[in-house]
């Protein structure tokens, strides 16, 4: 079929095959298809859609366009970790080593910030030295003798999936399930994992407003992965308050080497126990979701997991030092305290406000080219649920000066609400779907 | 608004103003909008439609584009007529003449054939001399002086629709009433006329395969055309066999001269008649269509229509004795004709068919830039209805030789239709929009 052929089936909402598939995304690659074809193509599958069939094929075309690490020499079931992107959110920073301080080797390709959502890259750069762009062949050696390395994408990694994003985000079709999920799928399998663990964020500071919308997301993936013969398990989370405390870079992995010393914000343990259990049961290193939270909480409490992280920060030439003494970490001097305005109960902390307040700062990019600062940031000091007293201390803005500061305080103006009567807090967890 | 949230809104079903569409056409003209951009926003119109007023935004944008003809200086209302294509349509030729004849000032641009669909020009350019490519000050001076012309698109007109057209052509967003309408109407428009008459055709050999989809398309333009303060009156015609007996360029051009002179085809001189009668009307040199159609009959029966079209050819460099010693006209030796296989009543004369067997022997084109042999094609001998004895003729085929003939013979065998029970030919006249 001719490129006019495939736009036009999809436009009436004929099944492609495989092959179809396949040959379409191979000569978009090689720009036999031209942009404005593709871009016509996408629209029409916002709206008509694509069936699991199709999807397995383009995940298939887009994953197999690049480099597709092989990591069977590599003993043990590799697992892998994808989250849907959130404002606080540093999971994978303690995940990835408990996970393999618990024996599943953990082979993480993982991403940057964009807009008010943070990158787990930036976050590990944000530690001196700290190197993410490695050798597909450096990256197979960390994880067989340390079990576990979180480096950034690379050029060869499904580049069908790398055009083809960049033209769906000037094209408005972004936001189109069957296309998100192809992207994540094609990105997370080129990894050369076994099994996958997905967070599927909705609310407020997510991608997906809603958790029905979040939950299609997530089945389609599942469902992707069924068809791929990888066994995908996705826990659906609240993203309506920022994740911990901290949003900003080195703010984050301070936040992140407590939790990895056993301490740290409960919903940053929990997530980080639930997503690792999930992992362990996936890995075969625990027989179900209960042993393996154990498992996950005792090498978090045991230092084993710590130490895991701190050879992936060795290995990938990053100052061990910082680890422990954290004023070796970007950090800037000035600090500016918000306070409420009145009494009551937090009743609301915007997450997508925070993050925005935080991108302002500088902590992250507008546009895709920016620079981020490791250093600026927030600390949140109430949670959903709080009594409050009028001026009570709500939240600490770690900035550069006056211009950066305006912009985030202004921001942060509609990131708190204040109820007068008592408010609960919202379940950090929703649906498991497997 | 930028591109992006230009294709957004309209993804979204939500209006966009007339300012924002005549910022993004005059955005694409100039190369700021990308195509990518182009064909994502035309395939939302293909799901979410446009309005009235987003339509009528659409025209205008895309006619100030370029340059809009001012007919002002020439005395009269000035109507065109537009076809949407068929087979064997070569209604123009001698309409433009007869209505110019009554007194109505007829400045027509007109197009190539392209498919199984002829094209105006070409069949004037079978004419030894003719010349379609003329400017437009010598435009506006031939229909001031003999009161009609008809001329080949420029670059100079509607540049936005030529754009926007090959870009529609390759991203399957051609077949989408909104940006068809859209079209039409701004090149009519460009030609600085008052009044417009449609002939929207439906069928077999048509764009429109069924009489609701052309009225959907008739209503819209006629909608644009009401939005824009001009005068439009559509008509819906059969085209499920071809129209007059001819098909093919300088054949047509005979059997527009044999209507010119008071005879011809029973069909090609009724439409001529009655589109001519419409033009009258809104030209105000007739009161009503029936007045107007005695009018027209007149100027064919009369010789009036035939002068008016020598002096058409004459200005344009045509050679006028060829409209009387039709020898002169491009012409082949070799002739085929086409015997009925079997007894029985004519059923069926598939318009599609036939206009693909011109197109084999060389008629029209493939791709618009092939170049089309005016003295090939086809006579039909028979019209829907009528009976048939086995080995009675019911084609001719003028051709160059075996392979043109032999892709032609093949298109043939689907063409016609014969049925042992008697059988009503269709009615030529669908429904009049006005």
């Amino acid at each position: 079929m001719r490129a006019y052929d495939i736009i036009m089936a999809k436009r009436e909402g004929r099944e492609l095959s495989a092959k179809t598939i396949k040959k379409f995304i191979a000569d978009y690659t090689h720009g036999e298809v031209a942009d404005y074809q593709m871009s016509a193509f996408a629209m029409a599958v916002f709206f008509r859609g694509m069936n699991s069939a199709e999807l397995a094929a383009l995940v298939d075309a887009m994953l197999y366009s690049g480099e597709v690490l092989d990591l069977s020499a590599i003993e043990g079931i590799k697992v892998d970790k994808h989250s849907t992107g959130g404002v606080g959110d540093k999971i994978s920073l303690p995940l990835a080593p408990a996970v393999a301080a618990c024996g599943v080797p953990v082979p993480m390709i993982a991403g940057r910030g964009l807009g008010h959502t943070g990158g787990t890259i930036d976050k590990l750069e944000s530690i001196p030295g700290f190197n993410t762009s490695i050798s597909s062949a450096d990256f197979q050696r960390q994880v067989a003798a340390i079990g576990a390395c979180i480096m950034g994408q690379t050029t060869s990694i499904a580049p069908a999936d790398k055009k083809f994003y960049a033209l769906r985000d000037v094209t408005a079709t972004v936001d189109c399930i069957p296309l998100i999920s192809a992207s994540i799928m094609s990105k997370k399998l080129a990894e050369g994992i076994d099994a996958l663990v997905l967070d599927v964020k909705f609310g407020d500071g997510a991608f997906m407003k809603t958790a029905a919308q979040a939950r299609e997301l997530a089945e389609t993936m599942v469902g992707i992965g069924q068809r791929m013969g990888k066994e995908v398990v996705a826990r659906l989370t609240n993203m309506n308050q920022p994740l911990g405390r901290m949003v900003g870079n080195a703010l984050e992995v301070k936040e992140s080497i407590e939790t990895l010393k056993g301490a740290g914000p409960s919903d940053i343990r929990a997530l980080t126990v639930e997503l690792g259990a999930e992992m362990l049961v996936l890995g075969q290193q625990a027989t179900d979701v209960d042993s393996g939270r154990s498992k996950i909480e005792n090498a978090l409490d045991d230092g084993s997991a710590f130490s895991v992280f701190e050879k992936m920060v060795e290995a990938q030439g990053g100052d061990v030092k910082s680890l422990s003494d954290l004023a070796l970490l970007p950090h800037v001097e000035s600090v500016y305290t918000v306070e409420a305005s009145q009494a009551g109960h937090i009743s609301g902390l915007h997450a997508e406000s925070f993050g925005k307040a935080a991108l302002s700062l500088g902590a992250g990019r507008v546009r895709s080219a920016d620079l981020v600062d490791p250093a600026v940031g927030l600390e949140v000091l109430v949670e959903v649920g709080d009594p409050i007293e009028k001026g009570q201390p709500i939240c600490r803005v770690y900035h550069r000066g006056e211009k950066g500061l305006e912009a985030c305080l202004q921001q942060l103006n509609d990131a708190v609400n204040v109820s007068h009567s008592p408010v609960v807090k919202e379940e950090l967890f929703g649906q498991r779907i497997a």
